[in-house]
């Protein structure tokens, strides 16, 4: 089983705070995520600017693309990203288009699992060539107090079973790490665990560890 | 009946684009919708600058919210929006946060149809206070050759008779137009059809006659 990625989502307000946590976290992970928030904000020079400055990460542009797939993809993977997320309730037509789009740059898609969706509906996303998930535990879920349980789990296990690479991600920690071990996920998504901690690096590094320790 | 409103949404790839299409639409349109496209191109600053520029139209932040809804909702409304939009399938949680911020800037919250919904959960989006939707075929619908049919009409009646003030988008043209008569629709959005026109301001006038003849 491959060891999980470690992946930063940089859900800053503006540019220059999430230049000032990649500047101490790019060392230690492995993907950069341009966040929904800190793309709402400041546009797709996100992407541009990420890539610019690490051209040897691999860069997520988190835009949770609705509609609109190909023109979305054609805009942040031509400024440089790997991967784009689509939502899991968007047309196949618009995740089609997306990865058309992203297979002319080597890049992937990325579905983001939100709210309601059913295992029917991730056969068709398999069958038309999707292969990356992303299992998120929703920031305003968490705040409603929705913790990692057995059925988070057990569809984990099963997505994976299917064939999708999944990330996982939703305040995560790393005393959360444990809970998944066993399952190949593709990624751990960290966001405000890593940049918001006195020490990003030490809290990164943190993270790594205990990936480390289980796989 | 209320006579409904025209809205152009700008789905440009860049701010000057789009300021370059309103100059001449804005005489004629209602709402001004600061397109998905446009805003993962450009940013927050879409909203801020349409607001500088057009104090007195209505503003849309087409932002298709999945989570954080209030971060993202102080975001737009604090720059000019009157309007968000939140996609169909964010978590109840996420579309609740965002309308308790839109009401605090007199704003308000659009729920985008798209893809897998069903009329429950419509009910439980009048249960926590949502009152607007967006009808929506989508772009990569329409591209699949899915036109306007009875079950779009049913649809669009059934939702207007639950209370919500639907809003109509998805390839429009003016002769589409009578198809919707006896339906309070709150807007007709269209995009290129009015700013890819030869004559956008006629085309604007066109649209605004046609709603006319039927309200």
């Amino acid at each position: 089983m491959k060891t999980p990625l470690l992946q930063v989502a940089l859900d800053h307000l503006n540019l220059p705070d999430a230049l000032a946590a990649t500047r101490y976290l790019a060392p230690h992970v492995d993907v950069l995520e341009a966040g929904t928030i800190l793309c709402a904000a400041e546009g797709a020079r996100v992407v541009a600017e990420l890539r610019a400055l690490y051209p040897d990460h691999t860069i997520v542009a988190d835009l949770k693309v609705a509609d609109a797939g190909a023109v979305l993809a054609e805009m942040v993977f031509s400024r440089g990203a790997n991967w784009m997320t689509v939502i899991c309730c968007a047309p196949y037509a618009t995740m089609e288009k997306a990865l058309e789009v992203a297979r002319r740059y080597d890049g992937d898609i990325q579905i983001e699992l939100y709210g309601e969706w059913t295992f029917d509906q991730a056969a068709e996303w398999k069958r038309i060539g999707l292969s990356q998930a992303i299992y998120h535990r929703g920031r305003d879920a968490q705040a409603a107090g929705k913790g990692w349980d057995e059925e988070d789990l057990g569809k984990i296990r099963r997505l994976a079973e299917m064939g999708f690479a999944v990330s996982i991600t939703g305040g995560l920690t790393p005393a959360d790490v444990p809970q998944f071990a066993g399952i190949p996920a593709q990624a751990f998504i960290s966001g405000r665990t890593l940049y918001g901690a006195d020490d990003p690096a030490a809290a990164a590094r943190a993270f790594r560890e205990a990936i480390d320790r289980e796989w």
